[in-house]
């Protein structure tokens, strides 16, 4: 009996992830590779595609058939056509990628391509935290803040795929300028790069926080890292600013619930996994801005699938769309 | 051949409409009947079902077979059991009232509860101005701030019956109280009440405002109407109040945006009626303030259905439930 089986690709700006996931979140082969991201998009494409050529023969040989294929990418891609409009944190920015395109030339299989972040969502849903529910949001806190939006049952992308940006959610109108342009959003006030320009601040401005001993008087050495393991370590400075970054999550996580009002709420990412204190600040900030929602009943949880979930879930997206004939060969 | 349809009932504070409507969103009969909202819930339900026995016979005349009745609650209410919990501009309040069970009863026809915006969402989705996308949030402007999400064509009510509370989207965490229990919602900042507040506000702190002859100084005048009326004669104060609420509802619904990315955003209620004004700083705050979703492919408008658009989506509420099984007389 032929075992079915999908590649996902999990793009970073380091390193990409690609693995042969099979119908129950299983991962049969996996490999890394170095993005080298300053390279033409061309050459980036094909290490890939080589890669995933050379784990689906050995899948094969495991009696396994393969799909499909799903990729994740982190920034702005154009879902239908498959194209990759923006990767902000790529050096040649990937503007106009046709992805799908010279993917599917060099592996004759169907691609996908998908938003990191909802990959993961997707994840977590069939094979992760949120398998047994039918509604829930997945917010990742890491260099940005990502997030997904699981309904009825199924990942939920929107008109143009950008259902789930929780990150852009406003929590000061009119605040602190954020990357998409708008002025208050969520990333601005609580991703990596936000906590560590707080902890910055307090430093330039001679606040006492054991911080600057811990970074040996170099700027360039703060991460939400260090700042969590200050916080655990007592500094006032430092649990002020993941308090604050909780609090800020908390009201994003509250607008977000009433606008959907999902059965459960799943936090990740990188930031999340800094320290306990962010994950009860953001509990804390949901009981205290959560109203109408009978905050009791909703469950509060983390990511359980952890680095595996963009492979598994972007695997698991080419699945879907196959399945749906949303993705097909065109000569087939 | 039996003509198929069924009843809507938009329970108000004042006034209780009553309508049957067919398969197609048409009234085939309508009555008004006085709420009498201080009287115990028992007499209230015993009038309304009565009304809808009356209609439900003339609609038999005009043979039409009548298969369920929706009711529309401005409160809270137990979706699934068909409970008001709570209806907060009601004089007894409506605690714990089974109008379910009681209507069902009474009229011996299967009985669905939905909120009283939620069915007015569905209402445009069906046949108003909706009817040809598959995604959309409405914004009930009025006493209070009402909403209804529509996702994959269908409304979206989420795991309590929550999802599209649009007025208890934070705009400013920490700010004013209010009465939801929360601090900042999105009520607070731009409801028929909150733009009365900050007239007042400007009245009692002397401002030069036209608004003051308008009521002949009589502060229990201010209507939201008034404001507008005074903002179109040129009034500054009344255009700041109004342009101000207007920059708090696009600030809200950027933020519902990024959650669900749907096709259109319609906009309704008795304070959205006021005046142009309102729906233009609207349309400005959107652009201002959203960006993640390209604002200019979702398409900004208002209700079409006006005063009916409550009969027909409570109509329409129930006969979709009967349709799925999910509502159904025990006697059956």
């Amino acid at each position: 009996m032929i075992k079915k089986a999908y590649i996902g690709v999990d793009l970073g700006g380091t390193n990409t992830k690609i693995a042969i996931v099979d119908d129950r979140g299983s991962i049969i082969a996996r490999s890394m590779i170095p993005t080298q991201a300053m390279r033409p998009a061309e050459n980036v494409v094909e290490d890939i595609a080589n890669e995933a050529k050379r784990l689906k023969k050995e899948a094969e040989q495991k009696e396994y058939k393969i799909y499909s294929l799903g990729i994740g990418i982190p920034g702005l891609i154009d879902w239908n056509r498959g194209i990759c409009l923006l990767l902000p944190n790529f050096p040649n920015k990937w503007k106009h990628i046709p992805i799908k395109e010279w993917l599917e030339e060099k592996l004759s299989l169907p691609v996908a391509v998908i938003n990191d972040v909802r990959a993961i969502t997707l994840a977590e849903k069939r094979f992760g935290s949120g398998k047994d529910v039918k509604s829930l949001i997945l917010m990742a806190i890491g260099t940005g803040i990502g997030g997904g939006v699981v309904i009825d049952g199924n990942l939920y992308i929107g008109k143009d795929g950008s259902a789930g940006e929780l990150g852009h959610i406003i929590v000061e109108p009119g605040g602190i300028k954020c990357g998409c342009g708008n002025r208050g959003c969520l990333e601005s006030y609580a991703s990596g790069p936000s906590i560590v320009a707080q902890a910055l601040r307090s430093l330039v401005q001679q606040n006492d926080t054991m911080i600057r001993d811990m970074i040996k008087g170099d700027l360039n050495l703060v991460t939400p890292k260090i700042i969590a393991d200050a916080a655990v370590a007592g500094d006032e400075i430092a649990k002020d600013i993941i308090k604050q970054s909780g609090f800020y999550i908390g009201v994003a996580l509250s607008s977000a619930c009433v606008v959907v009002n999902p059965e459960m709420i799943i936090i990740g990412g990188g930031v999340a996994q800094a320290g306990r204190l962010l994950f009860e600040s953001i509990a804390n900030s949901l009981k205290e801005n959560l109203h109408m929602v009978p905050v009791s009943t909703i469950q509060f949880t983390e990511t359980e699938l952890g680095m595996d979930a963009g492979v598994i879930g972007t695997a698991t997206w080419s699945k879907e769309k196959l399945i749906k004939g949303e993705i097909i060969l065109d000569s087939e």
